[in-house]
């Protein structure tokens, strides 16, 4: 599994992975109708800073992908936030595992000092289970605020690790 | 004090209110040197979903404004988020009250469940007591987030309220 910085030339791959996750509406607070065009300059951060990064499987296509920038701006610039697809066809073979370390050590190296999730869907128990064992910790829950299409409303978690 | 909703004439009198606010980089998690341009669109919502109000005192002038937004995307678009800014010269006035009051009965009309700050500085005390004495409640604080100017590292609080 080779993960490297994004280029523009793998969109095509990107979005393979990230469309069916968005238009499926469950793990993301993202409309399940964006256009594929927003979605494109969110992910791949066309304005504003961020960077982004794909999984590459043994075939050469994109498996996952992730991206990385500050959760605010200002004097809390030095929080990181960031967002993790795999596709679904890819699921249990470690990729969200490996790009999540893969961006936290990036993270780091950029000189972010911790890192928050702001909605991660309390009903997606592998993500969750994903970041408490990479160290992450739910600080909060905002209760009900996910209208979740098949599990109705769940809560939204909000998690946090320090990176030092 | 008339509470209204903002018109594109109202820019001038609102950026009076927010530049001070802005440039001293204290209370909220945008670049203090952030351009005039890039608030204007993102304060009046020239794209995406949100409105922004203006309080207007006795001699006509822009006293303090308000905005509102969806503070999520997709099955979460019906928990809000708001920013309220009062000018320094209308301080101990209750215009950031009067603000408050009528944005929260407003995101009620258009229907939002709750609202949610993400990021309210905890050395911010007024506006953290101001937030609790209208409903809200410290949900989590994100340690040490918010490099402060004059403070240093201090907490980001996350405060929510139900509407219903």
């Amino acid at each position: 599994m080779d993960i490297r910085d994004a280029t523009s030339a793998d969109w095509a791959g990107i979005w393979s992975v990230m469309e069916p996750i968005i238009r499926a509406g469950e793990t993301y607070t993202l409309d399940p109708d964006s256009s594929e065009e927003s979605l494109r300059a969110k992910w791949l951060h066309l304005s504003g800073r961020g960077r982004t990064f794909v999984a590459i499987d043994d075939d050469g296509a994109v498996a996952g992908t992730a991206e990385l920038h500050p959760n605010y701006g200002g004097a809390a610039a030095q929080v990181a936030n960031a967002g993790f697809m795999v596709h679904p066809g890819h699921g249990g073979k470690g990729i969200a595992r490996a790009l999540a370390n893969h961006v936290l050590e990036q993270a780091r190296t950029d000189g972010y000092r911790a890192m928050v999730f702001n909605a991660v869907v309390a009903s997606n128990v592998r993500a969750v289970r994903l970041w408490q064992s990479l160290g992450f910790e739910i600080l909060a829950t905002i209760p009900d605020a996910f209208d979740h299409p098949v599990d109705g409303l769940v809560g939204l978690h909000v998690m946090h690790r320090k990176l030092d």
